[in-house]
């Protein structure tokens, strides 16, 4: 591997700025084993992926991604687009020998997820899905403090991950809302990443049962996007919301602990209210995005008199995962750090032998539980699942 | 109904303590429209009960319930015992034509409810279940606010009540831990009352599923709980523990919303964190009973550039309920305020016609909710429930 | 001393209601070595004094509190009226061979609280004075701590008490604000509680520095104030507010610390906001009365990846003060519980040998502090205080 | 003005970083109405400079910031250098027509700052202080706020900023406790942005009184500081500590407010603990830098029984200050993000008629303000401020 590697990044919206933003940053802040270089990005719409390019600091342009992919130049394959392309994109990707760095959800649905792994395992290339919420440096004190069995046996998870960005009846029919572009609501979008920090902090799953609602099912069709949310055009005439709304399930996980999740987008007050709690014989943790820069730890084993929840502010470089490379303790970061972290994890691992983490087998599994929660939803039953 | 009533309270213990000082202090504070004279207490082990009755300003003692509800001049029993002597006493009581404020559960099981409902039912005597967390005003806040609609349609009720007492596998086999004494584990003593709170301010619950988890099988036995369990001596010989550590649930309610519950007894660093947030069109609420002078309140109406979940200090007598009874704003109450305003209640009822709330129905409905659970626990099914 | 001590009280406003419920309250938890009989309460208005009598569970009443002091059957008085009458009464009690339970401030100013204290060192009585806060279990747990080294050498003090009740300029010209009548205004009312708790947790004032500020300095007089403050009628006539609306100062202290503190009644939203931040070499300590119950610490020796404020939910009765007395883990007290400990205190200190503590060497230190601010806001200097 | 820019920068360590990044990130979030070209960076060791030039970014390096101002190619002279060479390079770079941004505090002394007021007004140069707080959204949000009339006549300002990297005392002796380097310590380091806030959102201070102290007057020479602090050799020999380890001081505010500050960097547990709070006739506001997303309101003119402080999260991009350039609502930004609004703001200001703020008008206030704060320390009295 050559010390610099040639990113092609398709999709710019939401996503591609996030990872824009993780290429110029990661080696201004890192020591990089390998620098990526900005090298092309590709959307449909030539005017639109133009400018973003400019904004985002792109050195060319595609507007088909079948073409970014056949790209000699090209090293690596990112995907930032909506989630009904993942599948084709990754495929043709690895079969082109490149390595992949894809964007949350891993497919549309477990078989997608299956021909992915499938095709990146044929292939050998590095493969990484971005649960940015691993790149947060408290989720990392936390996963570091349950593998150094601070936590003891684990007794309980309680995620929830609440927005309330389309709670009002008239917020618009965008593409989150439609099944055949995002295949789930609040469950693929939000819940994925409360399922992947269970998985990561806690074990696997292996039953769920669940709950699915959609709360508003009609709402006003966007008449044109173009030029932001907030400046289209809404129809009158109202369109068919086909995810779910809201989330709800129980889990059991392999090691005997016992799961609640909830994954909504109508609750008010909470913007961007990704949670967790987890109990465990020897202590408690718990984590909220909002407050990302923060992890409450109980210690069970401390003394009587001076029990109770300890707000660490993880933010001391000397000890706390990541932040060495940023600014004093109690200067905080923010959401794109997290993916700053993942993109310095991926380049680490594009040096090295082992894959990076998270990875498609990561993103299948997640996909796995995502289905299991949609059938017990509809079949109204505990549905196993099968950790093989 | 005379200015005095005489209360005759069966149990000594917890529950007994809380309900004495309630008697005790509520006409100090609150103007009265009866005034309860602690006219006998009851246990079965004369020097405990005698000493009891000193400590906790009691009149008289009895050690045979029977004896106290057939005395003429015992106006109200009040049933502070152990779950499983509910039922008896409450039948006695109300065929003496007693009136009953009952600790909650209401009972052991639905059937053993069904017939205190009927008791009370024919003997025509007031009858009120104590759900405490009715009694505290930031609850009653909350209650009031969705009464005016200030929360719009609700969505999403989310309940936890967690507890860590029994963490340690040392911790013995006390009569909380056993089927036949306690009916239900933490669901029935804990889980219980998030349902009320539910059902209170959310609605009925129509429909459930859930798991149940005992971590700790065995414990040691208790050889001799004299003294306090502090003091007691732990036999060596280990006890089956017949009641549920944890148990969570999610739940349909009749007006659409979504509930997900949870009562656990192993959540290290939560004391007694009786916890419920709700999700409305227009707002939402938090509550955490460790904090129980505080609600939370987001009200998605307000200007957008300063909405944010408010703190309510629910301490201010000119407008916050029963707080004008006790303090200057700021000047918090306690645990123990819950059972004055409960008992409050019950007093004022006693001079009206209606029956105070909440009342054995209350109690019965919550009992089928429980058994619901316990039944999909068991049966890993969702279990309906007629709301009739 | 015999077991039974017989209390008379004068006044019976807010804090007489307070003591009252402390003396009723005291033997129902703690096990006493002295019981305290509610013998009489005096008032100078009849009808008051005996409805207050009958609510608050008092056995006489006296309109004159020469005579109360003069009764034979009387033990303790207890001085729970205005700031203006606790010299003459003090002494007057003192003479007569009563214990003292002073409400705070001892006195109008220095030179009355050097009587006071002069008279019951000639007397020989045993003298308290309630600096409530004290009371708090968070508070004593934070002067264990304090005792034991935890916060090893103490660098700051930061005590803020601020309050809002008379925000609006029409609040009517109470007592309080009346310099003739209360001696002093946020400085003496809730100031000295800092003080107090300043000198209690980290040592003698050696130092002060200080501004005072009256913002409203005209207020509608009180026409009427019987019926209680809402019902008040008010003059539209003004009067002169004379006492300060606020005070800050800043304070050196015998052991090197520095201070700086604040008393207010115009921080809205600030209800009864008594809070103080230490710093010191080995930890740090914060406590804010409104979360009466938790105390957060800092723990500077603790491992750098899990320090952090560790929020201590002061109610575990095995470890933390007074709590055994009351309720199990996480069952929350209140305001009204600070007077029981107090009186808890006092009542020990009857059957011992040693005066309780705080006493009215207390209330005179107390008092030389405040003098000392006064005097350094109106000369603008620095003002020394001695601590021969 | 071009629609490009050219920076130079002097010094490249942390606030070299800080500012390299800004101009890195500014116009990749913002529509930039010039766009900086990171030109130049100044440092006296080549090879540092060198390296940093890599790792930041700059084209080309400078070894004499004297060269560096002279060059034709510089529009803009940034100084990211310590203390003691801000006046020569702001005075020798607004001689040679660059416009100024410069890192707080402005000078060493009002004596400096003076001239370099002089220097730029003469040369009819853009300048701008980088008080870098007021680019946070919550801290604009609060300015907002108060113009807009929100919190009525303010009383009262609160301003702490408490730091403990130098508790232990073996930490050595840097450059910042040097006073011939460093100008001040917590007092210019961290005081002077509390200062600026208070400047900013209540107005001017027209009188102080203070005390400072220095708690560890004798620190562990650095041998060598070459490979960071963390590799640094100590030396056994000992030098003074020059500088202030504390300040706190009362002030009054050209408005009638009454203010309260503390700066210390012996507070265990906060990291970065930058707060103020500040209470009005009308509402309050509470900030906190560790929570910098969050802006906490009280609004006394709400319905009473819904009273409370508000937290604010100051994420939403449609109503919130800068927001809308970064992410979505509750997707929380850091400390980093302060400077780029600031760069923003100053670029901006170089395509306007109008200076940026804050300018070195404001700078020299602050400055004004410090000393008045080290005279009252010294001479023990209050010192008045001219704001002429």
């Amino acid at each position: 591997m050559a010390k610099r590697v040639n990113i092609g990044m398709v999709g710019y919206k939401f996503m591609g700025r996030t990872h824009s933003n993780a290429y110029r940053q990661v080696c201004r802040f890192f020591d990089c084993p390998v620098e990526p270089v900005m090298k092309a990005v590709c959307g449909r719409n030539r005017a639109g992926v133009t400018q973003a390019a400019e904004q985002l600091g792109w050195e060319s342009v595609e507007t088909n991604w079948r073409k970014l992919v056949a790209r000699p130049d090209i090293d690596v394959i990112d995907i930032s687009t909506g989630n009904n392309t993942h599948a084709p994109i990754a495929i043709a990707a690895a079969k082109a020998g490149k390595h992949i760095f894809c964007e949350k959800p891993l497919a549309m649905n477990v078989a997608e997820a299956k021909k992915m792994v499938a095709a990146v395992e044929k292939a050998g290339v590095k493969h990484m899905i971005n649960f940015n919420y691993r790149g947060v440096p408290a989720v990392v004190l936390a996963k570091q403090m349950i593998a150094e069995g601070r936590l003891g046996q684990i007794y309980h998870w309680r995620g929830t991950y609440l927005q309330d960005w389309i709670v009002d009846p008239e917020f618009p029919l965008v593409w989150r809302l439609e099944k055949r572009l995002a295949g789930a609501g609040a469950l693929g979008d939000i819940g994925a990443h409360s399922i992947d920090l269970a998985r990561y902090l806690v074990g696997e799953i292996t039953e769920v049962v669940a709950d699915m609602k959609t709360f508003i099912e009609k709402r006003p069709k966007l008449a044109d996007a173009a030029g932001g949310l907030a400046a289209a055009k809404r129809s009158k005439a109202k369109g068919r919301v086909t995810v779910d709304d809201a989330a709800i399930f129980l889990t059991r996980f392999d090691n005997g602990a016992m799961g609640t999740f909830e994954a909504s987008r109508f609750a008010p007050g909470r913007r961007n209210y990704n949670t967790f709690e987890i109990s465990g014989s020897k202590g408690s943790l718990r984590f909220c995005f909002e407050q990302m820069n923060e992890l409450e730890y109980f210690d069970n084993t401390a003394p009587a008199e001076v029990q109770g929840f300890t707000k660490i502010l993880v933010t001391d470089g000397t000890v706390h995962p990541y932040f060495g490379a940023w600014w004093p303790g109690g200067h905080i970061i923010g959401y794109e750090h997290t993916f700053v972290h993942m993109v310095y994890e991926f380049l680490k691992a594009l040096r090295g032998r082992k894959n990076p983490k998270p990875d498609f087998y990561d993103g299948l599994r997640n996909q796995i539980v995502l289905e299991a929660v949609e059938k017990s939803a509809k079949s109204r039953r505990w549905v196993k699942i099968s950790i093989g």
